[in-house]
């Protein structure tokens, strides 16, 4: 793209940042404030005990789509131009952000229930893959910045795998025991480090 | 305008990436989660399938709002400076923009009727329009950047046409056929054919 | 402030642009898209027709804050650093602004009743003053740019009074005739032209 | 981070700041416009007057809110870099500025009683330690911008702690009278007086 120099990625990334701000900030709209009849300690935190399974939702999800942040996040500041093909697959994991506090709702709203939270966390499966796929282009040779290197590239993509392993993980403990399931996610240090190019191979380009 | 160099029209450009996110992420708000009364495939899915014209809804204003981020993105890429007028036409294309939930939403709750798809139809045609004169401005001579060529800035108004054309394709087809008008927007890549210039013609000023 | 150069005043501009953006977006959520009984033409439009009132506060809305926006946008591009005291002052009208969708509702949800009315032209007067207020300082002598004359300068404030003026006659429409109200914002171009500098005058450094 | 200079920098700032921007819009939404069953100056105010802990909750929250922005403003405007351990403690911190319109609309909706306004006062603590720590990251060693000095970096946690006591005064005063706990706020200037460095104390290298 000819006129100004590096503007159209720079749009690209505030734009999805706008969107996973607003994703991230919205989730706090579907837990409604309760009217207390009486006032007093036992009332206050039985009307916000009634709330934990909204406060999980939202607590998860604010964790999980500020990972998806974080990564896309790191992935970008290693790319140096806009890609072709990265527009529309941007905007498809930004669509499935922004979906996120419907899939969050529905598993509040049914805490407990296999069906929402399967839901839930094969919705997660899928926005992990396009989180994969879109930051690999970010990081691939069409996109990276000057001085790169391949380790530092490589390292991204690595981390998006984790997160859909994870979230793979996740979704086969809500299968039989929903409630456990955003535990799943605490795998991503593990697949992290089995994931990790072990000392003895030979790094792609140091 | 003096002072800062292209702060102004960089400025245009975030408060317009702000109103595209907002009102594509506040599409999910009109969806509302369900609550099931038992757990299990079959009453989740049954849950989820009466929700279905929100999902086309979320799904094609999406799309919409997306595509003509995208050729706002593309248009303003060329742009070089602000231009006289630029102001108000770009608000009034974000003000069609921020209405789109609005109409998405009395499309979904309405779904199969001709009235309310006959309604976000012609909204979509009126955005489409104001998206043409827009990126018609931005791309032109008073807004263009140096080293722009024309036929590079004429392209972006060609697809700007095109979407104007599959919109009124979709509209017309609302009038019989609801549910399927959505296609009508399937038609962008044969409308950008058609606008082609074609290889005989003599490119203005290449 | 040490450090970065006019990061600070550019962070200013953004903050103040997502909430000009979130506030002129937020305005559609309040207008419920209706239910159909039956379809066809005639109850859709009747259907349309019972939201007029909401349409036209979000209209009047949209046009008023697109019109502080620009006049912020204006402002800010003349500016060359922060200020003192603008963080407050700027931060009061983002208040003011973030606002409005609630006296909107309030208006819409009372179509032609004088008491909301008044609040609302009321609450526009206030608003208007705090804009009058924060573009004066953004173009005073403590953060205008170099290279910007005292008349590129005056030019800004005056069109802010220009604003403020409009505000005024609306609210005063509004106490005898709430449904004409609007068309008190449609005297700034008149203001405008009692408020320029005669020719004759001399200019205050050109 | 190799690639672009201070882009992950600039990044993580323009999230935060929109993430700040939705959550102090959003605050807005919690209040719904009653409709009246008369015209006239009494209804209007009576209507107005039976929503007033909800201005009351706007108000506080609007200003806490932007005092944190102001605050995190301040800090990252002495920043240079991205600092290891920053993204993951300034989520945090935007975790709980994302949750506040629930807290406040916890206390709007049960206003006068203790038990919501501990709760608020409460989580506007925590939200302050969060602050605190996010702004020593940005203001400490790791982060800090060539050229600042260690008076300057100093001044800004400092602000953090006074706002951290303030809150502590504003949940000690909820658990007596929870109307006047919004005072509590106002004794800022009187911890910054406090914590103000004496003039006969070395500075830490001017």
């Amino acid at each position: 793209m000819p006129g100004k120099t590096d503007h159209p990625l720079e749009r690209l990334v505030f734009f999805s940042d706008a969107v996973f701000a607003i994703a991230i900030t919205l989730l706090v709209i579907e837990i409604h404030p309760p009217h207390l009849d009486a006032d007093g300690m036992q009332p206050t935190l039985e009307a916000l005990a009634r709330l934990i399974p909204n406060f999980i939702g939202f607590l998860v999800s604010f964790a999980v789509i500020g990972a998806f942040w974080a990564g896309h996040h790191r992935a970008f500041s290693l790319a140096g131009r806009i890609g072709p093909g990265i527009l529309v697959w941007n905007l498809l994991l930004l669509g499935a952000i922004a979906f996120m506090p419907f899939v969050t709702g529905f598993m509040s709203s049914n805490y407990g229930k296999v069906g929402p939270a399967a839901c839930y966390w094969s919705w997660l499966l899928l926005t992990a893959l396009l989180n994969l796929k879109v930051n690999r282009m970010a990081t691939g040779p069409a996109m990276r910045a000057a001085g790169v290197t391949e380790a530092e590239a490589a390292a991204v993509p690595r981390r998006s795998v984790a997160v859909f392993l994870a979230a793979a993980a996740a979704l086969i403990i809500s299968l039989f025991a929903p409630m456990f399931a955003p535990f799943g996610m605490a795998t991503i240090p593990l697949w992290m480090l089995l994931l990790k190019p072990r000392a003895g191979t030979p790094a792609p380009a140091a």
